[in-house]
């Protein structure tokens, strides 16, 4: 539950724009990665004192300063004033369980993400907001533990791989964010892997658990919904190139992104379609297996009371009962069972019962 | 019920414009706080004679006047007619039940909100309904009892935390709107520790109680979205800065509220989601429940009922029958009996109902 | 059902313009009243000879002509001539079954709306169509039988009570358009208390009957959303002073309305989803008792028929039986039944069936 | 099915433009209908040799030519070379099946509509496609079979009934077009019969022929909303009057369609909505009787299965059963059976089954 | 399941612009197909040396080049880099998967569809990822395999039919998403067989697979409709003719496919609704069969178990029971079962059961 409405009791009722860290803390301590590069060198260091990335902010060098870890609100509101951030900016940096938004300031675009990955221990799908500021020479990106989907980003840079080194921030802002959106299809996959698996489930031997896994998927899905959907926007602002840090080269990668986000959106609709599918037909399945008990009771008694009344009947005591002193009773008795019996079994053949 | 359709009979008829209080009367006496404050000054009071807190209207500082209780129409009146409030205006403020919305007069804009707080005795959420009216040097605004989210506003104003008190009234107006909406997020706190309860209950032991209270909660969420959505519009309205009362500056946090309630508006609609969800699990566990009642009933009569008819047979008194005089008969038929009895439990192990 | 569904056949073919009354004829004889007022002096009167109201035409002075009953379609062709209505127009008038629409030709404004009342006779939502004709200097007003929800309205005039006297014909229609959409809020409270009532009875004491009663709430709804929700659309027309004819000053009136509408289109649109939720519940509760009574049978099936059985055992004449002559059999088989049938009853409390 | 999805395949893969029939072939021969008037003068005559009806494609009078039959499509070419119409146009007139649309070329409008009618023989709603041609002076209309909805205009063209004789080719479409919107009011209220006699047998004794019936009538109304939906744009663009041929002055009767229009459509829907109310009823009616014949079961399983095990107890053949030997066993025995019996009843009294 | 998410991880994280094929490999080799046309010749070729084809690009006639197979993807390089394509485009190509879309680049338009068949094998609809590349004087088009819709088009080209000839890459371009389009239809018609077949068998005779085959259709229906939907879009860009390589004349042929665009999505939509009704019906069939037999299980248990209580009454062995020694209780016990017996039967008659 937690995952869908966070707690925000700590932070109610506080001045707009204060920094105060909203969420689990999940880095033990902040590191701040820097890398910094054009066309012809590039330089990769972790920062140690905090004010050595600070002269990054005026060279004309493209520069991404990646910030892992939020808890520490002194480093964010240290690097906000230096950079220029509104209060309300950093607020939001420190508070996950934002909505994806984008918002051009002037001077910079600040750009609110989920990063999405399956955790392999709990099941389940994970969440964890990643900002960027974009500004004409450095690309903040800010996350909430170290580990992420950036490193073949990394990798081109280091290697020159691409386009990459010849572009600007803006170029590299795409670059992050298409890394992101990538692995959200990672996580469809997984998904569609478990919707695979309930499906041959739910074909070979439904049991109630299969429905409770349906459901936990449902729920999986408004989740992966509620994160994914507002990226559409998000995305669809930064491709029409409003904001002017967006050159017109880089903007038609934007779009590409646009189009997979899109395709994702999609896919989650399709995969909610798929589940509603699935809990239709597991509930007509049992409702299939209840419809086969009942034809059993109702056979084998149908077959077996009106006989038991015939025995019982010749099972009282009356004095004065003729057929009880007749030879042939008891073997016409029998025919009687026999025929009785065969009649209601070709009864319920004919009614398709059997 | 009456929490969704306002009794309005009193009120059917009447010259539009008429200030007649619609409503339950909730405070006992009308009071009227006044806090004026500029950068180097503040003031508080409560004002005991109406047209004290008159002059503040065209000082240059900035006054928020706060009137609790809407029972004494006369008041609202003077006041309307010393801030030449138009009738209409006059009328909604005092008349409860209405929708949260937005207008924009030449010189002033009025505002209707709904204040959300779950009470803990009914256990249920309630509405007040809060209108502000936001003029160049003062604002209003009008509740209907007193103890209210705004403690925490007064106490910045008071201290002078944040940037309140540099600012003009469309800040006081943004802080005390942005209060309201943070009173939002405990209210969903409230619903989602519920939600939670109610899916540990659906897990472990669900009862027709669960389903009642779950039915309960989906009641709360037609309910809530009725009072929060409507504010999309209203805080999209200001955020777009089409009123000049509201200053450039002051929009972008305008825009922060706006964030947050679209983020409330869509938990509410992952509730809803949660909630529907919950109950088709309900719904789909009794049906499983009743299955496995079928099934105990199908499999203890469809042994015993064949059998009791066998031990029918050779209670019958025919004269005539062999069997009954066999020295064998008796273990014979025990033995039928089990084998009888112990087919048809392989029969339903290999069914799977057992 | 004709209540959704207009007999047009009647019509159907004819030339266009055609002014033929389509509906019930309600009124026994056409009526016309005039009341002609301005600041300083209110004339009313009953017109005996319709050339009478003429004459108000081009007077100054606001004149309000109430024409009850549209079976004499002769005089509302008269009317229509004099008043130089467009015969489509004519058509409309004396067609109920109308859509609510708003038409703005150039030198009038043509207006259709729905009069909904409660009729306690029938426990049923009755729908009047009433049509104003909106003229500089005239409204005319078309109802298909007298007695009406604008008394208040004339009274006002009479009493020159609130501004009604003091401004032109955008302020009178106006006022007659509030006065409806007011008497829909007295039909929702009606709706209201009905659906009350049967929550109250759907916790208590369920029937098929509540069933049917939310059946035909929920057609009530259907019926209403038909003729109130267009409304949001004409209202929202005058209301954005479109036409001419509406004064800047009255616009905010109609704005008023128009948040009234809306409240009142939300209202229905809950109702529904209270409706529906009730529905779900009392198919849930239905199928609640059904567990209940599955139950019943199961516990008592399954602890008295393999307890008949070995009853039955025991009742088989076979000769050579060695229990029946052992002395404490009788005992010890009433030991067995004791056993069997608690172990059962023991079974069935862990199942929690008990 | 055939009704929702045209065989195509004899079209597909020809060249755009080519003029293949496609669709029934409904009427034997093909005829073609002039009539020619303006003021002064009629004109009216069944056309043999194709070409006669060329000449009037340039007089300065009305003409109104109608096509019945579609198959032979030379005929249709050679009009549509002499009207100048585009190739692809010529393609639609002919292929039956054709989505209601309008199209706005330089000197004629394109327009395909759908007439409907009841076949009292098949029970079951049929589509027919009309196509006109608006140009300046005349009209072509297109249909699959002779006799149709028009006969109404043709006599008041005739009898110069109306406005029609004096107005142009735009007011002679506009009387076409209402006669076709005309026709599915008379379609609706058929439906509109087809409910009303269902929810009567709902109410009274609802079979599963009931079910099928309404099953039945969910398919035609989604027939219908195919059929008629796409309409409201058609008259819509129609009525904003964007095409030049049709003048100011005959807008406004377009406006009236497109009225009728909008009623239709929501008649539709209301109809759908009602038809889903029946559903959910005969459903709800179902489980009733459900629950009702479980009740008799269990209450007479309930009663009666446990009497027949004390029987059983004493059925039992044990030599040393005491109670055999009494004097009162009989009568007490009795007592019991009436007592536990009575006692049944009022545990089911009290449950409220009985 | 790998139907609606392709597999993604192949790709992820590579440099945006990489040609990497995606999707299954499914021509054996890549052929390269050229046709080069005007008004008065025609050169068709299979391409050996891929070199071959670039001549081409700058010739006044049309050619359209055709390549099967998209493994290969050093010849999709060197194609993109001889006409001058943007690596995101090339990517899009050979990624196999993508969403139907339009892209106007300044110089050539990008088009992607999919080309949907039904495997008569597999008894599915499959999907095929088509690309187009519209220049001024070629037509590039890419495909999975080889075999396709457009060999009507090549007929056409061939033979001179139609205006093909006589028009330039758009109209040729119009042709081939034209020859796709139609392909839906047969696509759709099949889809129709199958609903008619399972609408037949669920009249007659439904089974649990006729549920089955029913979720496999609603399951194409879903896949259908995120294939065809986005088309809506593509065509309508296309149509309003933004882009300048469409010339006004070719245009109105681009409406005539987003008409049949519209139907094709209509009829899909409608399939649905159908499916949908016919699971309803499966349902309420089920549950009807579940009522027969739960009624027949009554009548038998309700009729024979209070008989067979009264016959194991005096199959008790009392002693003093009277009825047991007169001389008349055998056949009057015997009227006693006619008498019961029937009237249970009238009973049932009452209740509409039998």
């Amino acid at each position: 539950m937690l995952k869908f409405i966070k707690r925000v009791s700590k932070k109610t009722g506080q001045v707009p724009g204060t920094v105060v860290h909203v969420g689990e803390k999940r880095a033990e301590q902040v590191t701040v990665n820097v890398i910094d590069y054009d066309t012809s060198h590039v330089e990769e260091k972790q920062v140690q004192v905090l004010e050595d990335c600070f002269s990054f902010k005026d060279t004309s060098t493209v520069t991404w300063i990646n910030i892992n870890g939020l808890h520490e609100t002194d480093t964010i509101e240290k690097i906000g004033r230096h950079f220029d951030l509104h209060p309300l900016v950093m607020e939001d940096i420190v508070t996950t369980g934002q909505r994806p938004k984008m918002e051009d300031f002037d001077n910079y675009i600040f750009i609110v993400l989920k990063m999405l990955y399956f955790s392999e221990r709990s099941q389940e799908i994970k969440a964890e907001q990643i900002c960027f500021i974009l500004t004409k020479n450095v690309v903040l990106s800010f996350q909430e533990e170290e580990g992420d989907a950036f490193d073949q980003v990394r990798e081109r840079i280091r290697k020159a791989k691409g386009r990459i080194r010849r572009k600007g921030t803006d170029y590299l802002c795409y670059a992050l964010i298409d890394a992101i959106v990538d692995s959200y299809f990672v996580v469809l996959e997984k998904i569609g892997e478990k919707i695979e698996a309930l499906e041959e489930q739910l074909l070979s031997n439904p049991t109630p658990d299969t429905l409770q896994a349906l459901h936990g998927l449902r729920s999986e899905m408004i989740f992966l919904r509620k994160s994914i959907s507002p990226l559409r926007e998000v995305v669809g602002d930064l491709e029409r190139g409003e904001p002017e840090l967006i050159t017109e080269e880089v903007r038609i990668f934007f779009r590409d992104i646009y189009d997979h986000t899109i395709q994702v959106i999609e896919t989650v609709e399709t995969c909610r379609d798929l589940i509603a599918g699935m809990m239709d037909m597991y509930l007509s399945s049992m409702s299939n297996k209840m419809n086969e008990v009942m034809k059993v009771l109702t056979i084998i008694a149908t077959i077996f009371i009106p006989l038991t009344f015939i025995a019982g009947i010749y099972g009282m005591n009356f004095k004065y009962m003729p057929e009880l002193e007749w030879k042939w009773s008891y073997p016409l008795i029998w025919c009687l069972f026999i025929i009785a019996g065969g009649a209601m079994v070709v009864y319920f053949k004919k009614k398709k019962w059997l």
